[in-house]
């Protein structure tokens, strides 16, 4: 993986906590790939919208899609800002008191504006990269796209210029004035878990449930 | 749980996909208690901001809480309009061809202007609505905030008169024409999974794992 201070700018920095801010390429690739799900901000009409979404990563190159009718890609991919997050929820941080409880979590924050990707064989190749996304593999067995599907999806690229994490790990931290308290603390961790597949009907007798589905881990 | 079927607004209609559509109040309710991170969107100088923060629930009221000094907190106190979006990820569809790909999920979009919460009693409630919407039975045994705290915090109430769900359940929905095909396909489910809870240093030798952190379950 390729090793990339992101330049830090007045919208990526991390104000609140800024100790949790990781402003490194490797740490923000990292946390992108590990997601499933991304947020997409817009505004339309002056009033913000948050809808989830499935995403996947080229080096420094985010690729969303969407139905090419879809409110959220004709903004997208006509030159009008978004904000992109992907969080990672890791668990439940239990403190002595209210007030210091916290989750573990990782977050990337992706700030910018971006292109529609008109190019018949970067948006293939968009597509490809959000299928190996979500099922390492699966491009390799799926049908691609013929020109019909082509024609009704649009495909969005938004580069990572502009982007940070926010990382909380580890245990509650109380004031030492509670410590005593007769209260349990500490972390309950979480994770996403997979499994088992379950086969669609119509599925010929002969095909096995691939090695990548099996044990698929993220 | 209280039936209310939640009037459907030009923007909370569900326009993609419009059978996934549910506006239904004890299903957005049910979606909002299981999730554990939202997604609020904001405009900051023109541009959408995403940011993921903890939430709590009360009837049709949702509480979220911030530093009183972060800038999202004194935007949605101060009457600017916000999107809060609550997504669960339920699972990979692997369809035959890449474009019928999909996910299984149900998420929660709500839109409003939120006020912010200066009685001092509400803002207590609304701590604790967050509290308990984490780690349901933890309010009754961590220390209740007090004065500093509580002026370092903002609460913000947002109520669910705008709200709907969007919900992708089942396997995938494939052309006829490719059932075919050598390639397996169907769902591999997902959930969010928890423990074994980590103490932290300092916990009393006789204070045991409460039962609520023993069992927790969503």
């Amino acid at each position: 993986m390729q090793y990339r201070p992101a330049p830090v700018s007045p919208r990526t920095k991390v104000r609140r906590h800024p100790e949790r801010g990781v402003y490194e390429s490797e740490t923000i690739r990292a946390i992108l790939d590990e997601g499933m799900v991304a947020h997409v901000g817009f505004v339309e009409n002056g009033t913000p919208v948050v809808i989830p979404t499935a995403y996947g990563r080229d080096a420094d190159t985010l690729y969303l899609h969407g139905s090419a009718a879809a409110a959220w890609c004709k903004r997208s991919g006509g030159g009008e800002p978004v904000c992109v997050t992907v969080t990672l929820f890791d668990g439940l941080v239990l403190a002595r008191s209210t007030f210091k409880h916290s989750m573990n979590y990782r977050s990337v924050v992706v700030f910018g504006t971006p292109r529609l990707v008109t190019d018949r064989r970067e948006k293939l190749h968009g597509l490809e990269c959000i299928v190996e996304h979500l099922v390492p593999g699966r491009s390799r067995e799926a049908r691609a796209p013929n020109e019909n599907e082509l024609l009704a999806t649009s495909v969005i690229a938004l580069d990572l210029d502009e982007a940070s994490a926010k990382i909380r790990a580890g245990g509650p931290i109380d004031d030492e004035a509670d410590f005593g308290r007769p209260v349990w603390a500490g972390v309950l961790p979480s994770s996403m878990t997979y499994g088992p597949p379950q086969p669609d009907r119509n599925v010929p007798p002969l095909v096995d449930v691939p090695d990548y589905v099996k044990n698929y881990a993220r």
